[in-house]
């Protein structure tokens, strides 16, 4: 699947999803999530589960864009570490493929605020990859 | 802080927030999040990051409800073991204290399907409390 | 698998190991670890690699007790905090099956200093299950 | 510290340790383990425990060459995920510095068998830093 294939995607099964995906070539992900007031918490800055979300967000993308359409891939783990406070900003989110074996998927993700070279969060995620029928 | 502290403090910082404080000792603390269509991923099953923002903010509850209102505590790593899809049902997070130190407070949750006895997801929080002036 | 038939195969598979299987009853596993000076890091305490080690073979005990001798049930993910130090103690391990799927297992572990009420570390652990030929 | 540094620190604080300290520049740090038939599990590979173990130390390694010697730097918390045997060879790890706070240190680790491209086990390790007195 391309990010405009991906983008599609999201948009029906997420209708009130904000992130965009940027890049996904199997390899790599990036998504992109607008920066959006609702988003804040104490200390006015994005708050964590927005940032959770995104991470979990880009490592679907990255998976679907290598074993394409599979809706049913599901999160089994997903360990972050809030790093810095990103602010009021756009956030860049980046994943990695660690592993993609038959059953289990394995990423890793950094995220930054916009233009920031420092990242805000970096998760490691799992995914369940249905098995073919 | 009481729970009723708690929703009106949560109320204020998230006016986008859904999650109710059921119960917040100190010790243990109960969120309740009401079923929302809009929270639905393939599957017909409640969300992932749902779940994640449902686990931060029980860990949340119990923490200011041990050390009174302290906005910045703020979550430095959270990690999520997804085990059973809760389908469309309320969800009921449960918080327990592992560790409050000086600076570190990890608390475990699980959270259950409203009416299931396994849990869908389990959770280990980790939360940096501010030094006292 | 009873705890007899566990210490016999750890005995034979990890002729270096020490920890003892107490209990394994497919729902819970117990095992302790008797002190040893070599395990000491700065601080006088146990360190964090034998309270890891421990946590992983409670749960492989936990996971062999319910399914039957499978040793390549393998360690997926571990994820672990470190409450407390426990000196210079024997550890005893307590495993809780959070879910035991087709292919994957996940459980909780708490480690105590012998005699302790609060546990010294908490881990999570997910081993994958061999599919059945 | 340098890594002559770190080495004879380790030798000194754990006989019993195997793992050579190769690099630690502040940023990054790399140590080698050497094989041990003594550290095989069943699967004829390096077992899960002694991954651990050496991603614990990589850390230790780069903190204490980016903050002097400060023995009392203490785990917090270590999520791995194994990714594919390594089978009977060396291991290398790699660690680089994620986040250096005032009181956290956040790094991943990257572990391979000695001579391949794709890592192991992938870990995620976090130090409590003492306080300056």
């Amino acid at each position: 699947m391309t990010p405009a294939d991906l983008n599609a995607f999201f948009k029906d099964a997420f209708p009130n999803g904000r992130a965009i995906v940027e890049r996904a070539d199997g390899e790599t992900a990036i998504c992109r999530l607008p920066f959006d007031p609702g988003s804040i918490r104490p200390g006015d800055t994005v708050s964590g589960p927005t940032m959770m979300s995104l991470a979990d967000t880009v490592v679907y993308a990255l998976i679907l864009s290598r074993i394409g359409l599979q809706p049913m891939a599901v999160t089994t783990n997903l360990s972050i570490n809030f790093l810095r406070m990103p602010g009021r900003a756009d956030l860049i989110a980046e994943a990695r493929m660690l592993k993609l074996g038959k059953s289990l998927a394995v990423s890793e993700v950094a995220i930054r605020a916009d233009g920031a070279d420092a990242p805000c969060a970096h998760a490691v995620v799992t995914y369940s990859i249905p098995p073919k029928r």
